[in-house]
């Protein structure tokens, strides 16, 4: 019966029903997205897919965000804005399954909706919430065996979840969104083997296509299998190698556990072990420069942090930007001399610049099993003044110290900014945080 | 290595180092899948599927066979050529693995071809089979573990099949080929909980899309990972079930043993198990015919048969053409009233026709364990004569009795015909054998 719950719950939502809460922790997410995918957008990564794939490109309905106005077909901009968004793992992560929900879901959504001319942002909004419950759902049940074997849980539910989200907002029945999410089960996508490399965020960008894809196939009664989800030989038994996952206990959650209140914001660029050390470096920072501390008389920084972070984080000479990411060193350093440590921190210059290398090389890291996993202590040795000490319990963009709106939009700002400018980025974060009451959602997304 | 020597055998592939036989198998291959795609053009699968994507469709550059001219982007026409290609169930089947390969393989390369403008047949001939050994030599890898958790073999290693050989005839090097398999492993289409409803047949047409896909990535440096399919969480590990499949073996004999002569062509568009039965009625039919016996003075049919035909095909009362092909009772019947039992035998109206059903009730089938699965006896109780006997020991269409060129263009002119008239299907069956020579096979794909 799973897939026939999933459809008819889906069916049946209405944002009318959703307590505040989750709405809120929706609007968030979406807003979030649409500053990752503009900072995003002009990545390597993304240009490659755009000039291979331009060939192929039909009606120019779809916004490419933070390109100018740029568009292309639906299909092809839920791809490229999926891959846009993930590029800079700077996504948002349910924290429950690691899974980054809404660069799939919202990547098929907004391209469909632009394709078809007019929504309102409650409309997206729930189709959204439909999705991401749908794929994280169906995640917290396969995991963490299907992660284990080597599968990318972003993409492999959020193509079930991209669909029933586009289905939402197609108001299919509860026979033909089954259908949809048949036809995307089927669309298995994403190997962890991919990690460091291009394909990685093709993951989410194709997701977010075999999501699209199965709706409109539903649409015009495409059929699949109404126990797509739950046969024998249907998905949770085949992605979780035989495991026979349960379903239907996360079924009955539907609309009661909302998953998109355990949605994460990363503040900083890299792997989630090292913002601890940079959330302490940059609230050191504030205090130096409090009490007119200079960078020089800093004569070292010593960390204790969980073992992890030395076996994730610790190059030590990081030469670019993908390396600062893995630098622990490198996070701290531009935590302590900027403040910040955003996509600008990590950009390869940043990792090049001879006073952040300098500082850099004077940071050292102990590890420490007594520590919580998000558990940090960061001390500064000053050259003729007392040490500054900072001890760190969770770190910002956990679930106890979640980001707040403001630290959000400078997030947004400072990312889109890169691609931008400010005053635009600027511009378009108001234009983001204010989707979820827009009249007309598509006339918005031409703005980004 | 598997990735990498995939990569560098397909790259180095000369179609003057293939053997003669090869190159025969490889035509025969082709010619089929083009006979196949155009009976299978006019399906409602295919056109709801072309109906719901419509909207998407970029530059009209590669032909939808069977439809008149009408063309579409590369991408879905290599989609709805292989929905076609596979929705009769009636394409070629790869013996070691069931894998139907030249559907996914065919339908990328074809529908690229003329998105680029000029190929020869021999340039088509040599990326095909280098696409299709590539294709059945993973398969082979993984059978049957894979196949036994419950995912389509054609559609999951179809993808792979097609990205090598779209990256064939692109003339990829070994390092950018070994990216194109990686990006396209990644992309793991088709579960068999799908049996019976559209999506089997979207499988090996989105394994088409996901290939092409993956070659025109490939061909702007986009990267994966070029131990793609052998990494501990790499494909052949993940799809498999964690079975560590011996990849190395397979590798060993590639382009020493070719699995294209392994590939066989149905002669039935119905399940593989009743073919010796209803080979033996249409043999049974031409000597009722010799001797001047009406289908009326037939009093019983009495068939032996392997249980497995008792067990998958034995629908007595069949009400349309689908559960037609799930009896054995109504292929005999067929069979030895035309002497043929086609797509044509398979229409609704000839399954719910009043003389075929009279015969068909007077069919009956013992199951028997001393059989081999592809043995037969058929014995026709006439009234006032004596009854006819035939043993079948292997049917035609087995590696044993392979269907003859002239057999296969009988199969291609009956079905293309049911979408084209028969002399526009003769002209594409004369078109379609010569593809191998020509030297611009774009402009024969354009008449089809």
């Amino acid at each position: 019966m799973a897939t026939k719950t999933f459809a008819t719950w889906a069916v049946d939502l209405k944002l009318s029903s959703i307590p505040a809460s989750v709405r809120q922790a929706a609007t968030r997410s979406l807003y979030n997205y649409i500053g990752c995918t503009i900072g995003g957008s002009n990545h390597n990564t993304v240009t490659k897919a755009h000039a291979a794939l331009s060939p192929l490109f039909g009606p120019a309905t779809s916004t490419l965000y933070g390109t100018g106005g740029k568009r292309t077909d639906a299909q092809h901009a839920a791809l490229l804005n999926g891959i846009a968004s993930h590029v800079h793992d700077y996504d948002d992560t349910h924290l429950g399954t690691i899974i980054h929900p809404t660069g799939p879901v919202a990547s098929a959504i907004l391209a469909y909706a632009e394709l078809k001319g007019s929504y309102t942002g409650p409309e997206i909004l729930c189709a959204l919430l439909a999705g991401i419950e749908a794929a994280c759902k169906l995640g917290l049940a396969v995991w963490p065996e299907h992660y284990d074997i080597g599968w990318h849980i972003t993409s492999t539910t959020g193509s079930i979840g991209a669909a029933v989200a586009v289905g939402k907002l197609m108001k299919l029945n509860a026979e033909q969104m089954a259908h949809a999410i048949g036809i995307a089960s089927v669309q298995v996508v994403g190997l962890r083997e991919m990690f460091g490399s291009d394909t990685k965020s093709f993951h989410p960008g194709r997701a977010a296509q075999s999501g699209l894809l199965a709706a409109m196939l539903a649409e015009r009664d495409y059929t699949s299998s109404t126990t797509a989800l739950e046969a024998n030989r249907g998905w949770a038994n085949v992605v979780a190698g035989g495991g026979k996952p349960e379903l239907e206990q996360y079924l009955d959650e539907l609309g009661k556990k909302w998953e998109i209140e355990a949605n994460a914001f990363k503040p900083f660029p890299c792997g989630i072990v090292c913002h601890p050390a940079i959330d302490a470096a940059i609230q050191l920072h504030h205090k130096l420069k409090e009490e007119g501390v200079e960078v020089d008389d800093i004569e070292k920084v010593a960390m204790r942090v969980h073992p992890l972070v030395i076996e994730l984080t610790s190059k030590r000479k990081p030469k670019d930007g993908l390396e600062g990411k893995f630098s622990v060193f490198h996070g701290v350093a531009v935590g302590l001399l900027y403040g910040k440590a955003g996509p600008a921190q990590y950009a390869d210059e940043v990792v090049q610049d001879a006073a952040v290398i300098a500082l850099r090389d004077r940071v050292d890291a102990a590890s420490d099993r007594t520590l919580a996993a998000d558990e940090t202590y960061v001390e500064v040795h000053r050259r003729g003044g007392e040490n500054m000490k900072k001890h760190i319990q969770h770190a910002v963009g956990s679930m106890e110290i979640p980001m707040s709106d403001e630290q959000l939009t400078e997030k947004f700002v400072d990312q889109a900014a890169m691609v931008l400018g400010r005053r635009k980025a600027e511009e378009a974060s108001s234009l983001a945080w204010k989707i979820d009451e827009a009249d007309d959602v598509v006339s918005v997304l031409q703005k980004l």
